[in-house]
């Protein structure tokens, strides 16, 4: 399947955001952004749903839009945590194993930062299985390293929230989405 | 968490729909009618995901309604097959393993018939984790079977898809969902 | 792949034993039985690992035997219990969803008594996936529930551990193994 | 548990070796030797079991070895593709996310190079997981990279094979084995 076949389907985009679950605050700042922004393109907003840091702030961010819709791939069972900005949440009880999920749910994927080494595998995850993956303000480490890994897989940097909105809508050629 | 406590929160009410993939015409028929009955209540309805059986008649009757949102647990990446009736798409690339995040993922795990493996895995996976569980039209083998290994989870049994709702509304005390 | 062909490779063959976490004492004695004669036999015995039940009493009865090899597929990470009786552990931190990992890595998949739900899983995604499966005296509704769901799969129903290890050889074709 | 609490237990120890599918010749020679070395202390050398690669040679290096025990966590179901030099398969079905089994499975996770997203996408959740890991003969960037993200879990930097056995032994305080 090519890219333009994914996208042509009538489903509604899905965009995972990964992130740390205790960022620097210029980066959940970012990360509500991009979500809000998500949203206004009518995507669905995907995080590891759990009440903590990027995750938490992008959900956050998408629901100050109206008709927006956020999933929430969670690491445990119904037990768990759940961010009050998810609206479906899945539960795997898979742990980090769940990680590989997200990336594979994800029509792109987002890295708001690479604060921790759970967005680390979740960006490595992404350029495993091809998913088109961005690094939002990467630190020149992370950027370079990632940028060594990718094979065939394209990997896109850039520097702000509305960066990535401009790059999933323009270059990947993701349609924004109207619910009727 | 108490059932009361979980169900008292903000989040949709997810019901789980599983089922053969080459169930019988009565079955599907269930599953259709069941999927657009849950739909109505405003109830998010999750299916194993595929173009096939009852999780392809369950979205596609809960698609009829206005509204509605179907999610799709598939156990293929993002190359496999999706029903068309499936707004968002969770692709696990886990195989069978992903029978388990059905399981947690559902409030109320619904099984229209029990004339598959993978099913009867589900209804299993949903007992041994404690879910409320729901056997639609059962074979009297099967409801005999579960009985059996129901241990301290309720396993209920209902004739028809307007019991199921019934049930979930009345007995499990699960709130019609209204999205403003 | 044919059956033949996966059991003439030079690997050791991997019998998995799967049954209740308390099961009767009539079954626990069966299971240490199992155990014992599948070791004799040089086949590696998998379990889920935990130090309970069946699980515990099959891999304690292959123990007994010199040059013998006990996997455990564990549903915990490595903070979880295991048996004492484990040579190997594989934590998959999967939960439930490790039922569909031990299955996959038994050559024959032999449960021992049906008495819990997890059992009931294992089953219903052996059959699922088409690996040999043995039900070593079910009772009468778990012999007919399972029949029915079977499909392709051959359902094989014994009264012995002595006859698992019969139909193992003689009618799976599965040969003994002596370590070098 | 502490450190000392985990491989002061009975259990043969296990040590996870990572790598890249297709690495470069001196890598391979590396995890070749490594494997070697790992067995000649008795250790269970674990990859992702795979023909190809760092999992390859790093099995072979260990059969080179009279009584040494080869555990390959697979991505794939049982018709998938297993490297000759593993003794036990454990077939996940899991696609990537298998990965995060082998990270749990390993008292140490040893890199030998990260050429690869899926070897990044190991460290990354070891470290994620607080297992020991050890990047052998790392690029300057990796090991910054990683270094970055370690927080409360060591990561260890050695130069040779050698230093991989005398790190585990001397530092990790891992007792070479010896079946008796």
């Amino acid at each position: 399947m090519t890219d333009m076949e994914r996208f042509t389907r009538a489903r509604r985009p899905v965009i995972g955001v990964m992130g740390a679950n205790e960022p620097a605050p210029f980066t959940l700042e970012a990360a509500r952004r991009l979500g809000q922004l998500l949203a206004e393109a009518g995507w669905v907003v995907l995080t590891g749903g759990r009440p903590a840091g990027v995750m938490e702030a992008a959900s956050a961010g998408a629901k100050t839009v109206a008709g927006s819709l956020t999933i929430g791939v969670l690491p445990t069972g119904p037990d768990g945590p759940v961010s009050a900005h998810v609206d479906v949440a899945v539960f795997t009880g898979l742990g980090d194993a769940r990680n590989a999920v997200n990336v594979l749910s994800s029509d792109v994927v987002v890295a708001c930062g690479v604060e921790g080494p759970g967005t680390a595998s979740e960006v490595a995850l992404a350029l495993k299985a091809g998913r088109p993956t961005v690094l939002l303000a990467p630190t020149p480490t992370a950027a370079e390293f990632f940028r060594a890994l990718a094979g065939k897989t394209t990997l896109h940097e850039v520097a702000t929230p509305e960066a990535v909105i401009a790059l999933i809508e323009e270059q990947l050629g993701i349609p924004r989405w109207r619910a009727d």
